[in-house]
């Protein structure tokens, strides 16, 4: 990289580290616990949320703020699931900013317990930016492969969690769950790990009952 | 995004694009085919290559180069093939950059007919670099979903061809390949279709035979 990028580059995630500070701490003051989900485009962000919504709702209350480069689809998913849910479409850029998260910082309401937010499909640049998120939730679907923690370190290394998607297409798919989930544990000890089936709705109440598990982490810090 | 990174981004650009048409230039004057593989992380650009090695191999010579962030996991699986295979690990850039290309010509052969540069998996940051490719290939796979052509645009309206891969997964994946295709076709019209499965081995054939297409295309201008 050459080095008037690194010094661009660093200024701006110092002041997005600024603003992502502030989120985390304004959103986990009111009880909310904000989520980062990263993946590739097409691994099941949407579809898990879709999952995840009939697991919490309607006991916790739930929104998301919805990443992409264009379109609103994804929003409308999740909205005709009767969730209340924003776009932020980033015209080009790769990654969501911790700013774009807190421009829509007044439609959040109050009563919230979860606040999921859907970076851009990219497991690359957006495990860069701090987006003010509590848990950080890295997807990982079975026919992408089970080689892409040391492909893609970055978002390896800096996830809370990783769940595993798409567990019903193996077999036939050649995903070694147990060889992905090593692999990564090597590169980050502390990693959480999900296995999930949207499909089957198989894994989905383990990790809606971590999630809760953090909120109360948050609500009751001295507990 | 901000001012100043626009203007870093249009000289970074600037430069790369004469680098590109220099790299263009010299090796389509030596009969050399140069083709971009773009596509989401696990899409199977590898994978594809793979196979297309069974088709072009003895009659033409190939030899790629692999693009990844970390590992040489993807040179070694084409060289296994008997390919000869030079890894870019870009240590964390989430695109390569035609200056990088560059650097490897002086190992490139010169009685070779294709090379095949395959991109960092990422469906958006490598549409902007122009690596002085004649082709760009764009892969979606069926797993990854048929809404994902106007949610990543860049990568859809700069490729000459699209290849859909996986399709043995269809069904039950519910991939709609006729809607995915009529939306590119509409984003982009000129665009090439293809519809592929490197486990059945099934449209690797036709795709060979469009890339042998586009080499007699540069190696007889005028014919």
């Amino acid at each position: 990289m050459e080095q008037k990028e690194v010094l661009v580059l660093e200024d701006l995630l110092g002041s997005n580290n600024k603003i992502a500070a502030e989120i985390r701490a304004k959103l986990t003051g009111r009880g909310i616990l904000p989520i980062n989900l990263m993946s590739s485009p097409g691994s099941g962000k949407t579809t898990l949320l879709e999952r995840l919504s009939e697991h919490l709702h309607p006991k916790y209350k739930m929104a998301v703020i919805e990443g992409d480069i264009e379109t609103e689809r994804d929003a409308e998913r999740i909205r005709a699931k009767g969730i209340p849910a924003w776009q932020i479409t980033t015209g080009g850029a790769c990654h969501l900013e911790a700013k774009m998260v807190g421009r829509l910082f007044p439609k959040i309401p109050p009563d919230l317990n979860f606040l999921f937010i859907e970076n851009v499909g990219n497991l690359v640049c957006p495990a860069s930016y701090d987006l003010g998120e509590s848990i950080r939730c890295l997807l990982l679907s079975t026919p992408e492969g089970d080689d892409k923690p040391k492909k893609y370190p970055k978002a390896f290394t800096t996830a809370d969690c990783l769940v595993i998607t798409k567990s019903d297409l193996v077999p036939p798919l050649p995903f070694n769950i147990e060889r992905a989930q090593q692999e990564a544990r090597e590169m980050n000890p502390s990693l959480q790990h999900f296995v999930t089936s949207a499909v089957r709705d198989t894994g989905i109440d383990t990790l809606a009952a971590y999630l809760i598990a953090q909120l109360e982490r948050i609500r009751h810090p001295n507990a």
